[in-house]
């Protein structure tokens, strides 16, 4: 057998690990591990069910991470029919900005006895949201003072990130903050755990905390004048040293290779973040290629060879993506969740009964009739707002809305509208990127959706009347992964020695891609100017109602509270 | 047996007679006759039904008229327990603008052998709709030889009135035009049936045919404008000759008595309209005192001393509604079939299913859900526009909007948005009529929607910040029909004398009103300033997105005719 590596990807519910072939990257075996805790966003796991968490909480237990580990490392590979002896790395992603305290040697302190019972001492979740207070601060003072890196991350820091996750606990736990020796991404943790080493990625430093190459991170003027007591977080509970990706991060430990099976010694790679780690396997590590990961959300990753300011951007690093390149991420903070949204809250028996006799989902059903419609038949727009805008408006009070309504309006338009507008969102987000300077040239999808849902690719090809290539992986970010632990392990072990050489063998896209048709870019080109005039409108202050009735809701919610 | 009368109210799909008592109002007894060939849209009925009819047309036949006639009316009698003697007179109301052409006898022309294949020979019912080309020539050569009559309309005459249909048949069969010796509306149709004599009722011939007491109907210059052929309209099939409602046309024909069962000579009122006959049977006849009639649609009517012209009104005509007063009409033209729609198209399987469970209606269900929110609470905001705007706007082609939707956005959250557009879209007329000078100092409700939906009419209450109280009887327009064979009829029959005089001893009120609660009338203030906002954005020219997704709506379907 020809070299492998084992790729993991630590998703939201579960971990996925793929066994690839260096030589052509063919997936070989693959095991999934579920986590027993899963996302924790109402009570503590028992026997501490007792502690009931906030609203907007989410929480995680590492114990689930070392699980997977555990687990679905040697099973992946007994699927391979592999051996240890055959594996010359391991690479990880992990979403972000994930993250937890922890003692000096790496013990999380929800594993501490007397803070087990402390929400602040578990793993925060990227879409732990109750940072927002603190995430309103970093941006008022960075804007108050003005930080020169707040342009990089399209003007606005996200609670989801990690400034504002860790202050959060310093402000609502100082006594758990006090006890963190360390606050320390997942992502960076599991390497910690897989090597004995500490290191930090420059991937989530980058995205998620606010740190440059160039610059380091923010100053401790900064930190100080968020909090008094947060001035030396970098210092005391960070570190200031990043590593790029695509680096070793050490060998196994003796203790990492007896939890996983696998050879001490054996490389492993610096860690990485999902989205970013698909790259190299869609092979979109060339300056202009814009990878779409499409899924719940849809996270795009674009290579540049220079620092630009793009509206609205979730953040551009150096290294972020591929060493030695700027990496650009934009965001649409809900794609697959509102086609989820609408099937489960808005499609009548009807559809679900047919998808149930033909044995199919009930996207399948929707597809098939909403193929049927021409580009701008059902007469339909819709803002693709259902989670706020995370990209060029960057504001996550924007609501959903949907136009154009009949007493003939059928559910497949519905659905086909809903698929138009995030069509709509990624052609704003590409368009905002070419007005800045920085050139898209190709567009490459990979994740969920481009696999599940044809029609919805077609309507992205016709909408941005470009071609839309698709990544040949189903599970780009472990092959991701898997890539990044051949790079670690280097061209001697039979790996390779750049991300480049790593991916021309080991990536690849499919063979057909989505052409656009030119009648149908035609009359989307028009649908796309109601979308941007209403995204304008709502968007940028000529109607705030989205806003307001946001504000209002909060109120009447407050009210009921009162009264209840 | 104190007298009675009997009211029939013919429906879209179906004819109701009710017996009532004149001395208290009550209803004795009722029958309800469905239409066998119903609505006619797709093809004619057997045996010839390869004749295929155009998209927009709504046909009915006539002979389902007389089968009401001679089934309801003798089993309502039956239901009573009373006899033709006790019978003193018969009322009827019907939808409007429904029309046909007939011989000079009144023989409809779909009943002669060799126009029964023709279409246009039938019935064309009020929501035939495929008379729009010629509705736009209507207003077109209206405005410009500056017709007066035009702002009693509200600026816009509709397809579905009188005139659009009548140029319909000379432009597009001018040899079924030719056979027409009359052109009558359905209603004064069944009266001739019943008496033998033809009459026209004041209240069609007002807001259906552009007449007024004053000015009679349009100039033949007009008339010859439209079409030269269509000069002399008026004068060789229709009559100038026009009767207030309230008034008797005459006493039962021989014929009429054999095929009804009552008594020849037995009084019949003249002809009238489901919604403005409603106005006694809901005790709305006082000029300040506007009748909402609830149901897939809302007409208003309401009673004032003097014109005025208010914009988007549907008509004002003297002697509309009740004689000696000018009548306004106003309406929104979705809002049961709003929700319906949504219940139909939108629901998920779960409430259906929790429905069925508990043996009652979807909307049973949502209500209950719906009633938990707090005004407000789930900021979510609609234009009710799903068929079009046909009040203040007067624009068929605006659409529907529904705004502010999150991942956690349900179903019923999404109802009450839309049964709260659709009191937005009351008040806005509401506000019309005040600003025009036209007070309105009572609401009274009827229909079916007031009795199945108490939440609505909360609601309702809650946004106009008035009480609304509701007609006692749940079938008003029979109820209106059999107060006016008691006016027919007459004192000395055992009958009234005047409308006020039978509609204070057969009309009522239910006992308790829907009174507004203050603090959600004030937060209603707020969300009905977005609702206003929206209205004028969307409907007043500041963003034209729904008349041009109109349009491109309609050159993809034109597309997808001409391809396949």
């Amino acid at each position: 057998m020809s070299p492998v590596t084992i790729g993991v990807d630590f998703g939201t519910e579960s971990a996925r690990a793929v066994v690839v072939d260096c030589a052509n990257g063919a997936e070989r075996g693959t095991a999934v591990f579920a986590y027993r805790n899963g996302v924790i966003d109402e009570r503590l796991p028992a026997p501490n069910s007792d502690v009931v968490l906030e609203p907007d909480w989410a929480l995680q237990d590492p114990a689930d991470y070392l699980g997977a580990l555990q687990r679905a490392v040697p099973e992946a590979l007994a699927a391979a029919g592999a051996t240890a002896d055959d594996v010359i790395g391991i690479g990880i992603d992990f979403t972000a900005c994930t993250m937890l305290p922890t003692t000096a040697d790496g013990t999380p302190l929800c594993f501490v006895d007397d803070l087990r019972r402390e929400p602040h001492a578990w793993v925060k979740l990227w879409k732990h949201h109750a940072a927002q207070p603190e995430a309103d601060l970093v941006n008022a003072v960075a804007a108050e003072l003005g930080e020169p890196w707040l342009d990089r991350y399209g003007g606005k820091i996200s609670s989801e990130w990690f400034f504002p996750k860790a202050l959060q606990i310093l402000r609502e736990a100082p006594h758990v903050y006090d006890r963190a020796e360390r606050l320390v991404e997942a992502a960076d943790w599991i390497v910690w755990q897989l090597t004995g080493v500490e290191t930090r990625n420059s991937c989530t430093a980058g995205y998620k905390a606010m740190w440059s190459k160039e610059a380091g991170f923010p100053s401790e003027t900064y930190f100080a004048a968020l909090d008094p007591r947060f001035a030396d977080v970098v210092d005391t509970r960070m570190t200031r040293t990043i590593t790029p990706i695509g680096r070793s991060a050490g060998g196994l430990s003796q203790a990492a290779a007896t939890l996983t099976g696998l050879n001490p010694g054996t490389a492993v790679a610096v860690a990485n973040v999902d989205a970013h780690v698909s790259a190299p396997a869609a092979l979109a590590t060339e300056p202009g290629t814009m990878l779409m990961i499409m899924g719940t959300s849809t996270c795009h990753i674009l290579v540049g060879t220079h620092e630009a300011i793009v509206g609205g951007m979730c953040g551009v690093v150096e290294d972020g993506v591929v060493p030695g390149f700027l990496g650009y991420e934009a965001g649409q903070s809900a794609v697959g969740d509102i086609f989820a949204w609408f099937t489960e809250r808005c499609l009548p028996p009807g559809y679900h009964d047919s998808a149930a006799a033909k044995g199919v989902d009930v996207h399948t059903v929707l597809m098939e009739q909403a193929a049927a419609l021409r580009p701008g038949e059902s007469g339909l727009v819709a803002l693709d707002w259902w989670n706020g805008n995370r990209s060029v408006l960057v504001d996550a009070e924007l609501r959903g809305l949907l136009l154009g309504m009949t007493l003939a309006t059928r559910p497949a338009e519905i659905y086909r509208a809903l698929i138009e507008a995030t069509a709509f969102g990624t052609r704003t987000i590409v368009e905002a990127f070419e007005a800045a300077g920085v050139e898209v040239t190709d567009l490459v999808a990979c994740g969920g959706l481009p696999f599940r849902n044809p029609l919805l690719m077609q309507i992205y090809a016709d909408v941005l009347g470009r071609e839309i290539a698709v990544a040949s992986s189903a599970q780009t970010p472990a092959l991701g992964s898997a890539i990044f632990a051949a790079v670690a392990a280097g061209s001697a072990a039979g790996g390779f020695d750049t991300i480049d050489a790593a991916a021309a063998r080991m990536g690849g896209r499919g063979a057909t891609a989505f052409v656009p048709d030119a009648d149908a870019h035609e009359v989307y080109d028009e649908l796309f100017a109601e979308y941007s005039r209403l995204h304008d409108l709502f968007g940028r202050g000529g109607n705030d109602a989205m806003r307001r009735l946001a504000g209002i809701s909060r109120r009447a919610r407050e009210t009921r509270l009162v009264r209840s």
